[in-house]
């Protein structure tokens, strides 16, 4: 049920032509974009301010010859990763890789240097660079001779764990997702404010599984004050995921001494306006945020057109009553509703997972 | 994701052993039982106080030699229907039935005697008859020399257009099934009032071919003053189907001169107590209702356990702030929260539809 977010991306670049790697087939690179994707996948949340990228080289045959992912920063890229797995039997090869490879000296040097130097005849790359520092790398590549295709799987890559980065991008913004757990009625609590739990155990382990992909998550002095959460992405045993996301309390009071988030490595931040907490956040390197709570300030968000994604976790069960997940959006007439496009909708243990992304208001 | 509702259900006769008719097999035996579920689904809604049921007559060598389904009040069952367009091709046939064939005279002589002087060998019926007037026809069809098989579908045929009916059998209740449209937030309309439209065209649609499947749609007061609503069931063409389920609208409040529903063949009930309500709609041969609102209403039904069915139509749209789709549902704390089981999810145009039914209190 994923829809494409291409549209929203740079024109792909022309293909190269017919030219690929010696006996190299269409269903070897798909299977080989994916196996780049899945490496991608395993170290999403761990390489912010750079993006999550995936590589798998193909030796002259088209047999997998390395593997590699990015290391965190100042590490490896995923294409220097992989060509040190296959060495020598790169050349000749193809090297599948989920982003156009980088022509530019960072801190690290470029990549399509290395690709060049390796031997490697074919790059096919899911989705071109949008970073104007970065990008080049597909023309680097053909001016040395290496013939570069975009594609496949540019939607799947583009929507994957490449999404916040690309929108960081592009908007000079972190990508902000706002996770909600609520009954059919909309309920976020019952009346009496007891919420626990809403949703079943498999929701809430996706919710920590996203927490660990995520550089950075935001909820607000209420809910800090109200639930007393600790934010940390965990695993169903209770044990920590090795990357945990910077917490961050939003708004003007203090917490209390002994409270969970009253910690060194919390950052509060003193304002309601989501750009101003857009802009520390990226200051600091977050390319990916999770907003978590409460209703007021999930409407600040909203009504600032500052969400990029909505993840609703739907429990099949009715309040009458309670607290609402969000509230103050700034509607205040069916003219005014604010339009989202289902992406995905997902059955997770006995809940309902939606998956979706805001419209331009006015459009349906 | 439709789940069997067979845990409900009276256990099934046990089979009459492998006799069945001369050069049938399974696979043929399930696409006319298909085939019957459909002939029975198309007279959905028109038959209460009688079930819904459809028949196919195989001939003897195992083609379609009738099709039929219940004709309205008074009118022949589906195995009469399907019989006479059948003729001597019955003969040493098989009929395959979605409800076990009544051997009882009420205004139509019983099933099970045409099927017998007919000559059918076989009998396929997906469901065995918990109505103790009309139960007993598998034995009297056995008596008679004729082999009778429980299934196959008895889930689909279950869940399917019997399932309201079977309920009532069940319960001496009308099937209540409460629709609703909310965005992702629980909301049924802006903070204005207005709420035209929440949800897309495509779900609109749907509700108006479920109005034309129920016997009697029901609102509250406030909806009636705050809607003006027609509670007509129509074709998206906006001509009206050619069942109209009986209106009824519940409350003390009187509705003004001129409203819509300020008709004589409106029923107007003085009283909240659903069981009131339903004892009332019961008396009037009603089978399936369809509870509309407002949140208050189905509220009570809520708490009184009168809700059999929920059909969630779920907007990708969000609001922070309007009334509540649900309202009173006896619900204090977390702990008492009604929960329901998701049967199926379905997407709907732009929309989620989610398809469940209340939990038993304390189960999860």
């Amino acid at each position: 049920m994923t829809r494409s977010a291409g549209a929203q991306l740079p024109e792909a670049a022309p293909s190269a032509g017919p030219a690929v790697g010696a006996g190299l087939v269409d269903p070897r690179i798909e299977d080989a974009m994916r196996r780049a994707l899945a490496a991608s996948a395993q170290v999403h949340g761990t390489t912010s301010p750079n993006p999550p990228v995936g590589c798998v080289i193909l030796d002259a045959d088209g047999n997998v010859a390395g593997v590699g992912a990015t290391a965190p920063p100042g590490g490896p890229h995923a294409e220097i990763v992989a060509l040190g797995q296959a060495g020598e039997r790169a050349v000749g090869g193809a090297a599948v890789v989920s982003l156009e490879p980088c022509a530019h000296h960072g801190r690290t040097p470029p990549c399509t240097a290395a690709l060049i130097g390796a031997g490697i005849a074919t790059v096919y790359a899911a989705v071109p660079d949008p970073n104007p520092l970065a990008a080049g790398g597909a023309a680097a590549l053909r001016e040395a001779g290496v013939a570069v295709t975009i594609g496949p799987l540019t939607d799947e890559a583009a929507c994957g764990p490449l999404r916040a980065w690309l929108h960081a991008m592009r908007t000079g913004r972190p990508h902000v997702t706002w996770k909600f757990a609520a009954t059919l009625d909309g309920r976020s609590a019952a009346v009496d404010g007891t919420s626990r739990w809403i949703t079943g155990r498999e929701a809430r382990s996706q919710v920590h599984a996203v927490r660990a992909t995520a550089d950075a998550i935001i909820v607000g002095t209420g809910t800090a004050l109200a639930d007393n959460p600790a934010l940390t992405a965990r695993r169903p045993d209770g044990t920590a995921h090795a990357h945990q996301p910077l917490r961050v309390v939003v708004g003007h009071r203090d917490l209390p001494r002994g409270a969970r988030l009253d910690a060194p490595d919390v950052l509060h931040l003193r304002s309601h306006d989501p750009d101003v907490v857009l802009a520390e956040l990226s200051r600091r390197g977050v390319i990916e945020a999770l907003l978590e709570g409460g209703p007021r300030l999930a409407g600040a968000f909203l009504a600032a057109g500052r969400v990029d994604r909505v993840l609703a976790f739907v429990a099949p069960a009715l309040l009458g009553a309670g607290p609402a997940a969000l509230a103050e959006a700034g509607v205040g007439t069916i003219g005014d509703i604010r339009r989202l496009q289902v992406d995905a909708v997902h059955r997770v243990g006995a809940d309902v997972l939606i998956d979706a992304r805001p419209l331009q208001k006015g459009t349906r």
